[in-house]
């Protein structure tokens, strides 16, 4: 049968090497995906004289799969995130990052298993800031309900077919009665069409305390962006860190575009001392996405199975994603 | 000798009850404070016909010392929260939130050893929000040289005070350049003034997953606004929760008005069952303040004790917090 044509951006730093890692796994474990390669990233590629060329995007737009590793965001060079850049151009309104206890790899936390539903595409990350005057700065944070409706519809559907049981809305409404209260507004309207999954809303505060005293009280999390931002990496800190945790991003008209979120920890590429457990899971998500559930299964076990055995070396992944952001 | 006034505002829910354990536990310990009590909270007061008098905020003024009990804030109810109130009225730029492992009281961290600083007048709780067209709303974050300078000043004098090394400035300047890269200028051009304590800037997403993996990463935190509602909560969690966490504001001139941060438990307001604790320990930094570290002493030993006897129930004390916000 024809292979799978799938986009893959190895990133910056340690992406090259660990995304060689997950091509081996996939081919050891013959998964039928032939990867197109492209470079996007925060050095000017010597052969395209560009961060991101337009091929690229194509590419994911063909392919409708990607899997991405990490981009460096360098604060204040006056160019925007890469991450940023490609979430806005092919439109990848929900970041979806699954998070549970690995068994074997012992952290403060047991039974984790949760899922964090992220509206990946406004909200605080609207790029909008200006100078009123000096020493005088703002920046607009932008609800919509066209992009609250999307991700709520997204989360209960994930839910469902996921046989989860609950969705809790995090936000800040008592504070930011019109962004947030849009927010919950369009949740709820949601929440209407799913009477059998069970709805609620949790003041983002709150929330974190609650996280992080039992997170067995949360099933499914679904907020707008940053909330997103920080409880997702919280949640990843409970089982282990951003080492340890997939992450797909879901666009219109079906993309998913996999990605390791932990940073691009230039200090250590080229060493081979990274670890390609995020990217590899990430990986998997995307060949879960694809229905290639065999495959997914094969190589995921596999996965569990190492870190059970304990090959999975958490204080120097910590170090290693010291610098991810 | 005469006893120094101080102002007390009980609140809603528990928050009466809880103030008469303060006043009583403060008798008993003999503590040189004669108490200027005055409702402010949400329902109308029958004889002030108010929610929040003009005396109220005047008693503050005139003592520059106050203990406040908890205050609901409605949703969408249409006036702003009580909270925010008195911190606009009253200027109260910083929240300084101390949080440590309790010897006794067991939870998944030991030897938590934090100072959450938190802006506490601006930032996303400018209360600036609008509708652009249906469907489409904004709500404007706000960080002022003025407001960063402050409490980064609060922050590293705090540390130097404390005979703390480190402070990090906690932030998401990657995304919010102009506002969080103006709140980070002002605390390394602060931290220039303080060459004997340590100085870090941290992603707030990477921060949330440092604290729950090994939050004796971290010293004193300074924050903006949100940041701060974030972080101080979550910190709260690591140790117990927000009923065994005191709260401190601190404004222009000297003003403090310590607090209990959590919710007002109407639900078990009047029946004898709230924990008065973190409003005694809110009351103890109150006495700090007024530079009473005797009865301070005093007291947060007794509040110590009990709890190393393993008199506070904290599964009972969860529950109650579960609407704080
Ligand atoms: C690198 C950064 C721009 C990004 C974000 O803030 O979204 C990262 O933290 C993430 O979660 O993917
Ligand atoms: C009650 C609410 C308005 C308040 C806040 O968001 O600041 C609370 O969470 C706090 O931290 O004091």
């Amino acid at each position: 049968s024809t292979p799978i044509r799938a986009t893959l951006f190895p990133g910056d730093g340690i992406g090259p090497e660990i995304a060689e890692s997950v091509k081996q796994i996939f081919k050891a474990a013959d998964v039928p995906i032939e990867w197109e390669e492209h470079y996007v990233g925060t050095e000017i590629d010597p052969r395209t004289q560009s961060f991101l060329t337009w091929e690229s995007l194509e590419s994911v737009r063909q392919n409708r799969v990607g899997l991405k590793g990490p981009m460096a965001t360098p604060i204040g060079k006056g160019h925007r995130s890469l991450n940023l850049t490609l979430r806005k151009e092919l439109n990848l309104y929900a970041n979806v990052r699954p998070c549970y206890s690995l068994p074997g790899y012992k952290t403060r936390y047991d039974n984790v298993n949760l899922i964090t539903i992220r509206e990946n595409t406004e909200g605080e990350y609207s790029g909008l800031e200006h100078q009123v005057v000096r020493g005088v700065v703002e920046s607009l944070k932008i609800i919509t309900r066209q992009a609250s409706l999307r991700v709520a519809e997204y989360a209960f559907h994930y839910a469902k077919e996921h046989g989860r049981e609950r969705v809790s809305a995090i936000h800040k409404a008592n504070i930011m009665q019109k962004t947030d209260g849009l927010f919950l507004k369009c949740c709820r309207e949601v929440a209407e069409k799913y009477p059998e999954i069970k709805y609620e809303e949790v003041v983002i505060d709150n929330c974190c305390m609650m996280l992080v005293k039992n997170p067995a009280l949360f099933d499914v999390l679904v907020m707008p962006n940053l909330y997103g931002d920080i409880i997702s990496d919280l949640c990843a800190g409970l089982v282990g860190g951003l080492g340890l945790t997939p992450s797909c991003n879901i666009g219109e008209g079906g993309i998913a575009l996999a990605e390791a979120v932990h940073g691009s920890a230039p200090d250590i590429a080229g060493k081979n001392l990274a670890n390609p457990t995020a990217l590899l899971l990430s990986g998997v998500s995307m060949l879960r996405h694809l229905n290639l559930h065999d495959k997914a299964d094969k190589i995921q076990n596999a996965i569990l199975n190492t870190i059970a055995e304990g090959f999975y070396d958490g204080k120097t992944a910590k170090e290693k994603t010291r610098d991810a952001d």
